[in-house]
This record gives C-alpha cells, sequence and structure tokens, in this order.
C-alpha cells in the first residue's frame, strides 16, 4: 500500500473541492446573503485549503499505486467531500446537525437527491445552490470529473476510473482513457446547459432552470421547493424534464456514437432498447393502474410517465403524491428502482445492462435444465457472454440483495410500513432519492441509519467494491 | 418424449391416491359423518380408480423414460394430486370452489398450511383430516412416497428422485436409491408417530395430536382451530411442537448418520451448524425487539422461539397475533422465510445450505476483488466447492428471486399493504404458510392470484425447475 500517494492525492481532492465552493460564494454574494452564509462557506474553503495544502506538501517519492490504493482513494474522495461539503450547512446554522448535514452533502454527491429537511426553505439560495451544484459534479462520478481537470500519472486514472464508472461494460470507444473522460465531460456539460436554457425559455425562473438542470443532468433529484416540480404548474416542463431525465440515464458511450454518425450501433444497442421498452410498458401499466385517480387520461399518462421517468433514470424529482397511488403502481416503481438507468450513465442502480443480462442467464439456465443434451449461450450485442463474466455479474448482485437486506433490515428499526423501509434502502442504495408508500422525508431515521445510509448511498454509487474496502481491518492496519 | 409412459406412470399414482382417499373415508365412519361426505369421498375414490385403471390398462412398449420425462411426471402428479384431492370439499360442499379447494390441497400437499379459509370449523373431522393428511404424504415428497410403495424401472427412479428431493446435496450415503427412499420413510414415519405419542400424552385429544403431529412432519402447518395451537393453552405443548419442528427441518441424512452412531459427522455438519445457529440468533433478537409486548420474559422466549422454528421450518403453525408484533421482528421473520429449512429436509425455501454457500460466494467475491492477485476457494463441510456448482446454485438464486417478484408483482393487484403482498409470496413459495403484517388469510385474493399461487406453491415445492416444463409450449406440442 502506496500510503504517501493516497495521503497525495486526497490533499489534491480535498484542494480542488475548496475551488469547486467559489461557485456557491459567489452566488451568495448576488443574492446579498447574510455574513454568517458567507464566513460559513470560506471559512470552509480555509479549512479545506489549509488541510489540503498541508497533505499536499511532500511529494511521494513512489508515484505507482495499484488496484488497491485506486480503490480506496475513491472510497474515500467521496466520504472526504461529503463531510468537508457538509460543513458550509453546519456551520450557518442551516443543518445544525452534522449526521443531518452528512448524509444530505452524500446525498447530493451521489445524485440521490433524499433528503432530511422536511421543509428546504431554511436553505438560503447559496446552500441551496450547493446542495444541488454536488448532482451536477457527482454526475459523472467526483474523480471522471476530477480527473479531466487534474493532471497526474496514467496508471493513477486507470485504476481510479475502472472503480468509479458505473456499470458493467464501459465500452473501449474512445482509446486513451483522459480524451474519454474530457470527451464524456464535454457531452454532459454541453447537455446540461441545452437544458437549462429550455427549461428557461419554457418560463422557469433562471436560479430554479438551473437547480432543475443539475438535479437532472446527475440525475440527482434535488429541487427548489419541498413538493419538487409540482410549483411550476406546467405539463411543458413536466414533460422537458421527464425526456430530460431520460436522456442523462443512456450510455454516454452511445452519444459518441450519435456524434461519429454510427446511427445503426445507436439504436441497436440491446441496453437502449430495453430501457426504453421498460419504460414503456411500465408507463402503460401504471397509466391502466391510476386511471380512476386523475381527471383526465392527459393528466394520467403525464403523471405515469414522469414517475417512471424519474424513478427509472434513478432521478427521483418530486412532483406529486404517490403515496396514494395503488400498491401495484407503487410496486412497479420498486422494481424500476431496483433496475437504475444505463451502464455508463449518470444515473445509479443495478444497471439496465446488468438486468438484461441476469434475465438471459435464467432464461438460459432453465432451458438447459429442462435440455441437458444441448447447449444454450448468453449473447449480449451479438456477442457471446463468456461464463466468467456472467458468473462475476451473478456475484455482483448476490452481494447487492446481501447489502440491500442489511440495510432494509436496519431501517426497519424506524418504522413500522414495511414499505417505508424496503423503499427507504431501495431508494438510497440505487442513488434515487423518495420513498414509496409515505410521505415522510429521511428525517425519520436515527442518526446511526441516517450514517448507514449515507454509507449505502456512496458505495451504490460505487457499485460496492471501493466501499467494501473501507470496512476490511486490514486496509487500516496496513495504512 | 415416451408420452405413454407418462400416461402410465400417472395412472398408477392416481390409483395411490385412490388408495389414500380410504383413511378419510375410515374417519369419516369413526365420526358417523352425514352420507353427503362419505360419497363424496367414495365418489373421489371411484373416479380416481376408474381413470386411472383407464389409464393403466395398456402397459407401454417403451419403459425407458430420461430426464424429462421425468420431471415432467413429478410435475404432474402435484398438480394432478391436488385437484383430485380437491374433489371431496368441493362434493361435500364444504368448500364450494374448485379454485378454493384446489388451493387448500395444493397447500396441504406442498405442506405449505396456507389456508383460504376464514373458519376451518366448515371442516368435518374427515375432510379436516384429509386436508392435514396431505402434508403427512407431501412431507417426504409424493414420488419418494410413492416410490417406495411402488415398484417400478430403475431408471425412473432416478430422475425422479433428482427432481424432487429438496436442496442442493442429497448425501450419497445410501448407495441404493429405493432403500434410500424406504430408510427416509422409515426415520420420518416413526419420528412422526413418536411426536403423536408425546403429544397425546401432553394432554391433546388424540385427533388433535395426530393432526398437528402430521402438520409438523410435513413442516405443513395445518391445525384444528382458526387460531393454530393457541387454544391449548400449554407452554409445554408449544416447545414440544417448536423442538419437533426443528427436528423435522433437519436433513434427514443426518439422522441416518446418527443411526450408525457417526456422532462426529453429525454435530460436524455445517448446514445444522448454520440452522441452529440462526434460530439461536434470530430468537435474541425477537425477544430484545418485543420484550415490552409481553408480561413475561418467560412467554417473550417462549412465543419468540416457537416462531422462529414455526417460520424456518416452513411450518407456519398459528400461535398468536404477529400483526402485532415490530416490524423489526417481521423482518426477521422475513428473511427466515426466505432461509426456510436444511436440504434433504421435509422442509421448504431457499435452503440453509444454499444460503451458506451464496453468503461465502460473496464473501470470497468482495476479498478477491480487494486482493485481485490471491486466489480464495469456497469451502463445505472441508471440501472445496467447484466453479460449476457454484454458478449453478447462483443460477437457481436468480430463477427463484424472478418468480418470486413475478409472483409478489400480480399479488399487488389484490391489497394495498406491501408487507402483505410480499409475505403472501414468500410464504407460498417457500411453502411456510402464514402472511405477515395482516390477519387474512388468503381469501383476499383473486381466483386468479389463488390458482397462481397454487402453481408457485407446487414451483417452490419442487425447487422450480421441473414446473418450467409445464409452462414450454414445446411440452405440449411434442406429447
Amino acid at each position: 500500500m502506496n500510503k504517501s500517494m493516497v495521503r497525495y492525492l486526497l490533499a489534491k481532492l480535498l484542494i480542488i473541492e475548496a475551488g469547486l465552493l467559489f461557485i456557491p460564494l459567489i452566488v451568495a454574494f448576488i443574492y446579498h446573503e447574510p455574513m454568517k452564509v458567507i464566513t460559513s462557506i470560506t471559512g470552509t474553503i480555509g479549512l479545506c485549503l489549509l488541510i489540503g495544502l498541508a497533505g499536499n506538501a511532500v511529494k511521494p517519492k513512489n508515484l505507482h499505486i495499484y488496484t488497491k490504493e485506486g480503490l480506496l482513494i475513491v472510497a474515500l474522495v467521496w466520504v472526504m467531500w461529503s463531510f468537508f461539503g457538509a460543513l458550509p450547512f453546519v456551520f450557518a446554522g442551516q443543518i445544525p446537525s452534522i449526521i443531518d448535514a452528512f448524509f444530505e452533502v452524500s446525498s447530493g454527491f451521489t445524485t440521490t437527491g433524499a433528503t432530511i429537511l422536511p421543509d428546504v426553505s431554511v436553505l438560503s439560495p447559496s446552500l441551496m445552490f450547493w446542495r444541488s451544484f454536488t448532482h451536477l459534479i457527482g454526475g459523472m462520478g467526483v474523480l471522471v470529473f476530477a480527473l479531466a481537470i487534474m493532471a497526474n500519472n496514467k496508471n493513477a486514472h486507470l485504476e481510479v476510473m475502472r472503480a468509479e464508472v458505473p456499470g458493467p461494460v464501459f465500452g473501449k470507444l474512445v482509446s486513451k482513457l483522459k480524451d474519454t473522460a474530457q470527451l464524456l465531460y464535454i457531452i454532459y456539460l454541453v447537455m446540461f446547459a441545452v437544458f437549462t436554457l429550455i427549461l428557461f425559455f419554457e418560463g422557469m425562473p433562471f436560479y430554479d432552470s438551473l437547480i432543475i438542470a443539475m438535479g437532472t443532468a446527475g440525475t440527482g433529484g434535488f429541487t427548489v421547493y419541498n413538493d419538487g416540480l409540482a410549483p411550476y404548474h406546467s405539463s411543458l416542463i413536466n414533460y422537458t424534464v421527464a425526456i430530460g431525465m431520460l436522456a442523462f440515464g443512456v450510455n454516454f458511450n452511445l452519444y459518441y456514437l450519435l456524434l461519429i454518425r454510427k446511427f445503426k450501433a445507436f439504436f441497436g444497442d440491446e441496453e437502449l432498447r430495453a430501457y426504453l421498452l421498460i419504460v414503456l410498458s411500465a408507463t402503460v401499466m401504471i397509466v391502466l393502474n391510476i386511471g380512476h385517480l386523475y381527471s383526465s387520461l392527459a393528466q394520467t399518462i403525464e403523471y405515469s410517465f414522469f414517475e417512471v421517468s424519474s424513478i427509472i433514470t434513478t432521478t427521483g424529482f418530486g412532483l406529486l403524491d404517490m403515496s396514494k397511488w395503488p400498491l401495484f403502481s407503487q410496486f412497479v416503481l420498486l422494481l424500476l428502482m431496483f433496475i437504475g438507468g444505463s451502464a455508463g450513465s449518470t444515473a445509479g442502480g443495478f444497471k439496465v445492462a446488468r438486468a438484461v443480462i441476469v434475465s438471459k442467464i435464467a432464461r438460459t439456465q432453465a432451458l438447459s435444465t429442462l435440455y441437458p443434451n444441448r447447449l444454450f449461450a448468453v449473447h449480449v450485442n451479438g456477442q457471446v457472454l463468456d461464463k466468467k463474466t456472467q458468473h462475476s455479474i451473478l456475484k455482483y448482485l448476490t452481494i447487492y440483495l446481501l447489502i440491500f437486506l442489511a440495510v432494509t433490515f436496519c431501517l426497519t428499526l424506524d418504522t413500522d410500513t414495511f414499505m417505508t423501509a424496503f423503499s427507504g434502502a431501495a431508494s438510497t442504495f440505487n442513488n434515487i432519492g423518495p420513498m414509496l408508500g409515505t410521505t415522510d422525508t429521511f428525517a425519520i431515521y436515527s442518526p446511526f441509519n441516517k450514517f448507514l445510509l449515507s454509507i449505502a448511498m456512496i458505495a451504490g454509487r460505487l457499485e460496492i467494491y471501493p466501499m467494501l474496502l473501507l470496512f476490511l481491518p486490514k486496509t487500516w492496519s496496513k495504512l
């Protein structure tokens, strides 16, 4: 374990966070916010710089790092950024408890959008902006983002990248890693900018457009009001956001295919097809199930499509009180929570690609039991999926389920409604945000469970493995 | 597909069912039951004999059958026995709907013990006896039971056996298959007889002792009264039944080890140790959680231990209103529903052995991701588990989960409480019986869902694969 290098890189990343905090500081000045808020932000910047520069003072002799260091840095940076990112809320007294603030900011960076705030109006414009800005940063992964700015040795990039990029298949379309990171980052920011402008031209205040666009781009879900998008009373905005969320839930490698005009490969992608098919069928099922609740079919379709898009992309924007929906529709959404968005997108969850593969494995297994003398192969995008990859996806599913059950287990201590505990665990671990079957926020949970859920959000975002390192005694004994 | 042989064997099995129906007929005479009940039983016997003898009239030329025929016979015999076994209830008017009666009898044969009867006192003694007698028959598997009586070609046995015996490892302790079946069957019936006598000497009426012992031996759960064992008001009986259920949830191969005095192998068995450890820890957790609900610690321990034993062995005897328990305790029971009893026992569920292996695979996978250069093996009872077996257990888990989710999905149409739908699916698919979080019976479900759940109970009992054949169009086109 090259501990000097871990220290050195983390310190560098803390300096980057100090830099990012200048954005909400500017917002605070624009809105002429009270001195308390401004000092809380500048104080945090100072603290980050102090620790960051101290840790960065001595350059390590050995710059070489391996998988283990890569995974550890990734896991630690999310915890570190969430912790320091939480300080302005505590210092400004807007979220007095550090556990609550840590939850809120991990929820931001992991693009979950789960909140412990029953009333978001306690946040001043600058800190609300910071809260949503963490979605934008978290969106493509703290590290992919950081890497695109930061110059460092190639080896480190590779290992860090492997841990960071969501999904089972990353795609080797762009050969050089740093170029990939930069390209994805440009596509992402351009899409974000365009989306902000669309919302603005559709009549949303500019501040709100930015907040909603950051929530959409990162598939996060933090908004300006307690009831999400409801206050804008606009079907146009609802449809725009629903389609926007879907767009950010698509594998970004596919956008690269569009850019180089490989349309056939784009539309032929199995994950994309499955993703759109799931969205369509879930919407139809919910429309049929909730028809009696709303006055018109148009409204039923709008609400169903919005919620399906919001949940499968793991965004979780609020719009209406889903706890009034029949159990069937809530269960459909619950299934979507587990499927999640596409691999290589900003969305969380198990990922459509994995879900497709798992269902193909199940089908093949059933057939081969019934026809023991015939051979069946699992194909993805026309290629045979080897046994080793199949096995590793099934093992990932197993670990994913065991952690999910463990989190649910702890949540059942704080509520008496199974749907609340179950969807609370599903919603955080898959980085979605809202719970189903209740209008409560995550404020109902004990400090222990809030901390546990913060860790679960980070674990979900990083697809588990890097976080396991933090719980291994050996990691700490050797440091 | 040797369709004549399938027809021939099924016909033989139907004649056996006619023979089994003489037992409730005797009970009907003992209790001087009305003519309507007696004719309903004799009528069913006549029908079974008629169809059975007709199908058995022409002996097939080719006696050879393969896996596919074996699986198909196993799947069909459970459906067939449940259907014909349901007729007396319909004819006697005690359960007028055939769907309801089919549900009740599949629940009996699969040793689930789930009921659609809000009030069991509508059943006359003979038909209540038949309902519980199906537990005793189902206990060791309709086919293992049938095989022990019926003489037939060796090949057929082997294939049928493979589909029938629950659990991933059957154990090759006794070399000859028919001997194994007979030995297990003797151990089973001796244990059943001893257990009946113990209950009788503890003050239970003899009829009740038989019913409860049949429910315990088959890990079924049907009782004499609506509230299960509560009317006996006896801690002694509660503890006896709790320990009895645990005993029938142990791998029967281990009892053979006891018989041949291999005590070390018995107590060293990893599944047995895990099973007892799970029972102990679940009991402790529930005792700590429900302490405030009961007047004394003794009662709390008695109730907790009873319910843990009842659920993990997939028996599901009633005793108290668990819907008043806090969510945490209910969730612990829900987890036990999925774990189930030991492989090679009369219990259902995923099986402790598989759960142990799955958690070991998860642990190994986590470690090998963190230490990519080291090799980790999965050991069970001191032996290395090969990759192929690991992979097939994970594939079984996947199929198991997908079917469970599909069943839950359908149940959410009929209730608005997630716990009811979720535990309803878990309880039937794992062959347990009661739902959690509600005092309702399965009467709340639509006829479609009752039929679906009957099939789910049989699928769960047969560990899925044989039932898949019934849903494959090819099975029917080739017949």
